[in-house]
């Protein structure tokens, strides 16, 4: 057995595996989703990889440092200036048709009544930055004006369609979007950029199967001189070529300044000794590409000769312990009694009571080798085989996804190996 | 000392208290917000309080639960046939535009290109309910057609505005919803109800301070005799009158059919020995809701008197253990020295790395008294303060927010003692 690897054919793999294995609800739009980096509907698997990657990204940027401060904003909100922006508009259609009969009735033209309408609606946001930037008054009592702090939240966003109106695929989509907005002193902001973009690509290696398709790239915005603006790129190498998974921009004071429309003195912080106002560093991550890449980083194929001398493709889903959705699978040999039924119930409900994501195995009725198939597709990191010594001895099988080696373990072992060999992995 | 409670007053203790210690941003918008149960912008505590509610709810309704199911629908979704029903339509601007410009070229009234877009737009969801039902034929395969078995998610939903287009506040609403569609056998649908009305009432009193503020009411909507829907709310008293936090209804199997166009065969469970069309019990809390109703449940004001024998109310915000958003507060005594603040920081880093949300409080300059008052106010469950005898003795006091009772405990045992103390009060 050795490892084979198409990158042509990896794609198709992936995306099969994702809708057999209940990761991505199938949807004739999903290719095209995928490609773009939008949100799927997501299967019970997908939904707890995603849900998994967020946890992991907040308890990282957030929970385990004192300077970052969560905040959830609003998904819509009043742009008063640029009316005549594209955005998206959160209308009521009851309104709408309102505002077409007034200008029918007034003569004036309905463009006035139409106008008055989209003013007055929200638009929807397209990322976290301007929710944080107006809280950044609010929260410089949280850290007496001390510099640096941040202020992050994690949510939907939404994009403007990529096709012009009146083209097939016109719809906006939606984004799960991580982000961190970082308040700094002007003199440091150029190293804060540099130390984020650190610290982000080795969070997304951190979790990888093959970490050397993460990697950083630099960007500008911007003429030469005064107005360039710099930025950092982390990039995943799909198959299809390399797309950002998080965006890293050093922002300076200009959209702070913008929004808080110029009141310098409401908005400066101490930096040592002097009073200055910030810069700001945006750190912007999309979930959903994330979990696309780490869907297409951890699926291995393996060659495999079976019984009969048939070669078959072993495909394993080796996504890291800490994301990987379904920790373990209770199971059970064929034609078991009530009594075996039982244990695997109790041992089932002691694992998802000590908060291990368990596979209820032991219900389905196919047989355990094949059984095993679909849960390496799955990518549960542990079978454990409950058969009928267990009733005598106590003892089950737990095999690892990771090594296919069976080791022998006594049933009241199983839930404290388990929560060790996951923090194990958490920790490296 | 003596406790006091004023009904009238106690809704403005409350939004002063929550705007003062960032639960809630500030907004001439919130009070209105708040009575109809609808999303605010948090602050750092009040993002942390949800985000425990949500969690709390995840892990009793789903995790611990082999029969339930975690999915992730679109908030938008394309309505079809119902294009001259009230919705809210994420429009683009442009796309707008074009259609009425459309119009006039081609002369044919402007209704007309208009009906088209809006027809081709997507429209935002305003339940979960819908998503889980068109995830129903593919979550089969998960549980061999077996009944019962559910499909959870928590996530954003949209409100139609309550006044009439034109009026002062039209403008639709954002609520955060956790929601369980619960597939059944037609015979114990109606105890189902009954079950999961009992289990939602239980798990919300579970982190009440006052249990008695929230209770059960039965509702029923349609005609007697064939039409008639039960339905279960679990509401809680707030001083301006009993508002739902969670609303159940049996729908029996209406929606279901009318969603998948009535394939009976491809709908059908196993119910024993019998193959059924399941009802469907719908589960749906507003969390927004939740948070106002657990911050007014658990403010107690606390007549004292002082040194000076002046009188203060003190207020304490009594939130369960397990959803104060701040566990613990470190704060030294005034003029401490450099060495003292890095017993601080790394106490703090030890926290905060053990997942115990921990206030950076040794940063802040006031005095240790008049932060206690602060503390009390934003819930903090615990202060360790720490001081110069910490330095040779390792020493620290601890103070417990309930009690007042100050403890004496050696720095290493602190973080041990509050995973402890918190997982201990997760369990009663």
């Amino acid at each position: 057995a050795g490892a084979a690897f198409d990158e042509t054919d990896h794609m198709g793999t992936v995306m099969k595996l994702c809708s057999d294995r209940h990761y991505i609800a199938h949807d004739h739009h999903t290719p095209k989703r995928i490609r773009r980096g939008i949100s799927c509907v997501y299967g019970p698997l997908g939904m707890e990889l995603r849900k998994n990657i967020l946890d992991q990204w907040w308890s990282s940027m957030v929970t385990t440092r004192p300077q970052v401060f969560g905040i959830n904003t609003l998904h819509g909100f009043r742009g008063g200036s640029v009316a005549l922006e594209r955005t998206l508009k959160l209308i009521d259609t009851e309104a709408l048709h309102q505002a077409l009969r007034q200008g029918e009735m007034t003569g004036k033209s309905k463009g006035d009544a139409l106008q008055k309408l989209l003013q007055g609606s929200v638009s929807m946001r397209t990322s976290l930055l301007q929710g944080a930037l107006e809280q950044y008054i609010a929260s410089l009592e949280l850290v007496n004006r001390k510099l640096p702090f941040g202020l992050a939240e994690t949510g939907l966003c939404y994009q403007l369609p990529e096709d012009q109106p009146g083209e097939l695929d016109c719809s906006p989509s939606e984004v799960m979007q991580a982000s961190l907005v970082w308040f700094c002193s002007p003199r440091t902001s150029s190293q804060w950029l540099d130390y984020w973009a650190r610290q982000r690509l080795q969070w997304w290696r951190k979790f990888a199967l093959g970490p050397s398709s993460f990697s950083c790239s630099d960007v500008t915005v911007g003429e030469e001189g005064e107005n360039v603006k710099r930025g950092i790129k982390v990039l995943y190498q799909f198959p299809w070529g390399s797309e950002a998974l998080e965006t890293l921009w050093n922002l300076g004071n200009t959209e702070l300044l913008q929004i808080h429309m110029g009141s310098q003195a409401k908005l400066q912080c101490r930096d040592g000794k002097r009073s200055v106002v910030p810069h700001v560093i945006s750190v912007s991550g999309n979930i959903d590409r994330g979990v696309q890449a780490y869907l297409h980083n951890s699926l291995q194929e393996v060659k495999k000769v079976d019984n009969r001398q048939r070669q078959h493709m072993r495909k394993v889903l080796k996504l890291h312990p800490s994301l990987t959705p379904v920790k373990v699978a209770v199971n059970m040999g064929k034609g078991a009694t009530s009594d075996l039924r039982q244990v695997c119930e109790s041992l089932l409900q002691e694992l998802l009571d000590g908060g291990i994501s368990s596979w209820p195995g032991h219900l389905e009725s196919t047989s355990p080798s094949s059984e095993q198939l679909k849960y390496d597709e799955m990518g549960v990191l542990f079978t454990v085989v409950i058969s009928d010594s267990t009733l005598e001895s106590g003892l089950v099988q737990l095999r690892s996804r990771d090594t296919t080696i069976k080791e022998t373990m006594h049933i009241s072992e199983v839930k404290n190996f388990l929560a060790k060999y996951i923090a194990a992995a958490e920790n490296v």
